[in-house]
């Protein structure tokens, strides 16, 4: 996009090491998203997402749960401080903390998250490890709006990965994971191209950016046949 | 394999139309599978599956679950018919009734379904319209080992396909459907070849069937990147 046009603007809240983040980081110096971050918020002062940010020179702040009486003024002070920023898109990267319904109602549809299964399935913690031990041939990755509930929002984008006899969480996490450095900023990227519609629980993408021709035939099945 | 090697014997259960019952026919036809359908049951005189069978010239009956008082009687009669066929491994393709546990204990873990679902996403019933109105960007089907609880048993093979904008229950379903068609072959020869393991939840394949290789860094995005 030329110099004189207006980014996206996005806030990141982080609770961990932040490679999530480090993919949108990079993601946006490529240019391969129209968004810049303009401040990204952990609740843990020891989150190494607050490193990447400082390397990459973006204004970044700790704002610690423990310092609040309640989840309500914790989100109000994260919700204020998006505000000041005058972000457009809050990205959670890895955070810990679920978001309150007055933080829902402020971003509503302008809150995305990541989560390492494919939507339904898998819903909460610790999700690869229970994936392996289903038995789960695929599973994979969503990006979602937030919702009042944990893990139920609108689907944005979901990328599936197969789940082989010899894999541990450890390897499956790695395959699931590269794939979320993928999916995220392709999702963020067609929120910033005004692609998105959300219609109930359904994410419609403007066809224009849908590349579905390429994609009609395919399929994966797992084990593979000969 | 050589014409003086046994065949697995199959028994397939039908209430339907029998497309998938259809598929199994052709694969064995074919030599596909070293597997041959020793008896198809119905439930349903009705059942455009018993016309498959007589097609084929595969011994088939209708057992209709109207003339039995009990879920317990029902099934004796099927398991009976089964024992009588000396049936290795039961089909259900399309069998809407639930499968007792006295069919479960004289069949363990040779009693395969076909889910039109990625499991444990959309158990149940409608399921293609289930994952329509969800948003899910990905779906596909199952084939499982029965086991106590519907739709829960261990996974022996997934198959994946995209959900898209333009879906409707039926072009999503027969998407699924083409897949179902590659799936349930595939699974059943895996078993015929003594290449599944069940252990615990987990079906195991003999890395000699798993084809993993051409495979490992295959992943599907929807919607797709340009």
């Amino acid at each position: 996009m030329g110099s004189g046009s207006t980014k996206l603007r996005l806030g990141v809240l982080a609770s961990g090491g932040g490679t999530n983040l480090q993919s949108i980081i990079d993601a946006c110096s490529a240019g391969d998203i129209d968004a810049q971050i303009v401040r990204v918020i952990c609740n843990n002062p020891n989150a190494g997402a607050l490193q990447r940010a400082e390397r990459a020179h973006i204004p970044n702040c700790c704002i610690n749960h423990r310092d609040f009486d309640t989840r309500t003024a914790f989100d109000a002070a994260v919700i204020s401080q998006l505000q000041q920023d005058r972000v457009e898109l809050v990205i959670l990267a890895g955070f810990m903390r679920i978001v309150g319904a007055d933080f829902i109602r402020a971003f509503t549809h302008r809150i995305m998250n990541i989560h390492p299964a494919l939507l339904p399935a898998f819903p909460g913690l610790n999700v690869q490890k229970k994936a392996l031990e289903y038995g789960a041939k695929f599973t994979g990755c969503t990006v979602h709006f937030i919702d009042a509930d944990v893990d139920t929002g609108p689907i944005i984008a979901q990328a599936v990965v197969p789940v082989f006899d010899d894999d541990t969480e450890e390897s499956l996490s790695a395959r699931i994971l590269e794939q979320e450095h993928r999916l995220y900023p392709h999702a963020i990227q067609l929120f910033a191209a005004g692609a998105l519609k959300v219609e109930g629980r359904r994410v419609l993408i403007d066809p224009a950016y849908a590349n579905t021709g390429k994609f009609h035939a395919s399929a994966l099945i797992n084990p593979p046949p000969a």
